[in-house]
Formats: C-alpha cells, sequence, structure tokens
C-alpha cells in the first residue's frame, strides 16, 4: 500500500514531536549519573537511556501505527523475519560510547519501511538540536532547512569515515581504503557519521552495521543521490548485520574498486 | 620578568577581543570560495584564510608587545633560537583539511610563554563560538565558565585520540595504544582534540605536532593538572616539532609503559 505525500508529511511531523520529547529526556537525563553496563564485550555499552528511550520510542509507535514491526537495538522490539508492510527501525541512542564518554557525537535513529521500501529517515544529533529526516517523498531535511545533494567528489578528494575497531584490525580492506583517500577519520558512532556523508563534510562511509545503525541514514542518502550498498556494491539485508558503505557515487566506484583488487 | 595577574588577565582579555574579530572575520571568509593550496605534500593543505588570520594576529601582537618574539605556521613569524623573553605561537587555522572540507573541527590557537615559562594559552573552536584559555596564574576557562581538572581515569576507562596517519602507517606504537584503550578516534586536528582531553572527553591525546600545534594545548593542558611530554616521557622541545603526548596522569603512565615496552 503506498502512502499518500500528505501522510507521509503527517508521519514525519509526528515522529519530530516524539524526538524533542525525546531530546528533552534524554538532555535531563544526561544531568544525573548514567547506569552504564555491557552487552557482547567490555566496549559495547548501554545505559538507562538507552534502555527508556526504546521503551517510549516503541509505545509510541505501537500506539500511533496499529500495523508496525519494529526491528530495535535493546530488545523491546519484534522478531521481524521478513520485510512486509510498516517496519519501523529504532535506535534509541546511536554511539553509546560517545554519550557516556564524550557527552556530544552521539544520535536518536528512526526509520520507516514499507514493504521494504524506504519511506522516511530521522536521524538527531542530540547536542546540535538538529534532525535530519526525510526520504524520497518529501526530499531531507536539517531541521527545516532543505538539503541539498552533496557534491559527487572522488575518494583521493575527500575524507572517509571508517570504523577504528575494523580499521585496527586489518578488517574489509579499510587500510587501503583510508590510504587512497585524502583523509580518513574514526567518529565512533554511525549516525554522526552519516549526518557528515549528507552534509558533504565526507566523501564516503563504512562500518559493519545492524540494521538500526543504518536503516535512517540509507533512507537519507538514498534520497539525496548518494550511493548506498555494502562492500562488495550489493544491496543491503535489512534484517541481519551488513558491512555497510555509503558514498558519493565517485568515492563509492573507488572503493569498490579498491575493495575488489 | 615575572608578570603580576592583573596584567595576565588584561593580556587575556585583550587576545579575546582579537578573536573575536578573527571569528566574525573567519565564518565570513567561509561564506566564499577559498582559496585552497598545498605545502609539503597534496594532504597539507593551506587556504587565503589561514594567511590572512596570521598577517592579522602577528600584527596585533607585534603592535600590542614590543618585546614579541613571534614563532607561527604560515611563515610571518620569526626565526627563533631559543625561548627567552616574550614567545608567542600562532596557529592562525589548526587543522585546515577539516576547515575546507568538514567546515567544522578547526581552530585558531595563540600561546604566551615568558622565559620558557607557559603564561597564557587560547584555544577558540570557531564554529561552536567557545574560547578555551587561561594559564597557570588565572586558571582554564571555556568563554566565561571556569573549568574543573577531568577525572583522572586510566587508559582502559576511556577514549584516547590520535593521529590518523601515524596509526594508519603504523608509527610510534600508537596500534597498540588504541587497542589498549576502552575506544579511540581520530579527529584530524591538534585544537579540537586538546579540548577534548582538557574538558575530559577523552584520556589522551598523541600526534606529531609543530610548537604553534602544541602550545596553547600545553598551557591549558598543564593547568589543570593533566600530564604533558613527548612520547619518551620528555619534557617538549618548544622549538621542533614533537611526539606529543597529553593524558590524565594514569593514561599518561599506561601509555609510556606501553610505549617503552
Amino acid at each position: 500500500m503506498t502512502l499518500r505525500r500528505f501522510e507521509i508529511q503527517d508521519i514525519d511531523q509526528t515522529v519530530l514531536l516524539w524526538l524533542e520529547e525525546l531530546r528533552t529526556k534524554t538532555i535531563a537525563a544526561m544531568q544525573d549519573e548514567l547506569t552504564v553496563g555491557t552487552k557482547s564485550d567490555v566496549r559495547d555499552l548501554v545505559t538507562n537511556v538507552d534502555r527508556a528511550n526504546e521503551k517510549l520510542i516503541n509505545q509510541k509507535i505501537r500506539a500511533y501505527d496499529s500495523e508496525a514491526h519494529i526491528v530495535s537495538e535493546e530488545g523491546f522490539g519484534d522478531q521481524q523475519r521478513d520485510m512486509k508492510g510498516h517496519v519501523w527501525f529504532v535506535d534509541p541512542i546511536d554511539g553509546t560510547m560517545n554519550f557516556v564518554k564524550e557527552r556530544e557525537e552521539f544520535a536518536i535513529m528512526i526509520a520507516l519501511y514499507i514493504d521494504n521500501q524506504p519511506v522516511l529517515g530521522w536521524i538527531l544529533d542530540v547536542v546540535n538540536n538538529t534532525v535530519y529526516h526525510g526520504g524520497p517523498e518529501i526530499g531531507v531535511f536539517a531541521n527545516q532547512l532543505r538539503l541539498t545533494p552533496p557534491m559527487d567528489e572522488s575518494l583521493a578528494q575527500g575524507i572517509v569515515l571508517l570504523s577504528g575497531a575494523r580499521l585496527l584490525y586489518g578488517m574489509f580492506g579499510y587500510d587501503h581504503i583510508a590510504k587512497a583517500a585524502l583523509g580518513y577519520r574514526v567518529i565512533g558512532a554511525a549516525g554522526p557519521s552519516f549526518i557528515r556523508v549528507i552534509r558533504g563534510q565526507a566523501v564516503g562511509y563504512s562500518s559493519k552495521m545492524m540494521p538500526w545503525d543504518f536503516a535512517a541514514g540509507q533512507v537519507l542518502a538514498k534520497t539525496l543521490g548518494l550511493s548506498v550498498s555494502d562492500i562488495d556494491g550489493q544491496p543491503l539485508d535489512m534484517l541481519s548485520s551488513n558491512i555497510v558503505l555509503v558514498a558519493t557515487n565517485r568515492a563509492h566506484r573507488d572503493i569498490l574498486a579498491l575493495h575488489k583488487s
């Protein structure tokens, strides 16, 4: 079922209101001591805020959209086996290590796909109070400001963003990508990295990610004409982890060529 | 000659006014197309703004302090052979690649040393409109807000910031430092990296730097009780390049131990 433009705008405005509330609660929670735990290893952090945010978002989604299936990070979503119908992706705090240690460079991310088609994505840069949002039907905005597609620069002309851990352990040919770029940076979180590519501050970004890490970024990047695929050039599997590559079209070709060689 | 406290406060206020003017001019110049050239290699960028800022700062220093010797990046300073008297350090745009490509994560940095003693340092985060400034006599401030010393966390408890190029080419044992830390980030500029250590967002930072890259950061970090040395634990040579290490006392010990092993 295809949504009409005004329905999509209505969903966008609704989620923007949720994000305003989430931002207020997240900033308030940062004034108190955080409860920090670990998941798969000592570097995989989770806090009381991740959990509280996810509960709140999922509750709002279920109240708003009776057909919602939810794929989310902290375990309050559904066990989703296909992309039929309304599938929402939720990352309640993206970049939890940055959230805990840097107190910046983290995000709250939500995305909506219908029958496997990207409809809307939201990346809230909490500290800078900027939501990057939109989709193919309405375009991409930074708060109220419409974004134009970034320049199509090559890898050698720009900065590439890479997963620090994978670069450090020599995985996925990231060292070759870093050497071929004008420069590389390690940000430590998906949302802030997607934002830089969407704004044209970086020509590309690659990391191994789960669906809630890339679902919103993919909607926004594709809407702006950027290339999104896995590191072999294949479409992303929306229900498992992928080695994601988002880049300008030229940098995307440069990186795929490096990866194959 | 030792300056009195009120004289130091007067110098601080004077330079803060210069930085206000420099910020306005830099933001204005960013609206026009930048003239970008290269220096030692294709990744060593310089722009019209670097040169204009340095000329303006050096002019102001010479008009204000008749005893000034100036050590600055773009060639408008003096050929300085010792640290006697009033030595000013000037980095007119620190992080020129970030300035050109990211349009954030760059700084304007100034420092004053007298008879080899750190007196005052200023790091202006241009985009966020925050000046980190002060010295041993007056303390350290973010604009008007007095900063307290960051927690003394170990390397394993925190994020370490490293020079991307040196890490990529396996230099200075940076891979061991990155692996021992909770996480690492690559920011691509000295000023923004020093700011993160001073604010307690990172437990340490290391890169090969010229004096104008570390002079201001050293004043502020030492004033806050952080450790600043070269990677062998020796005091920095203020008139040549150094592999600089700034860190909490615990992370400093952790990194020196790794470096020696």
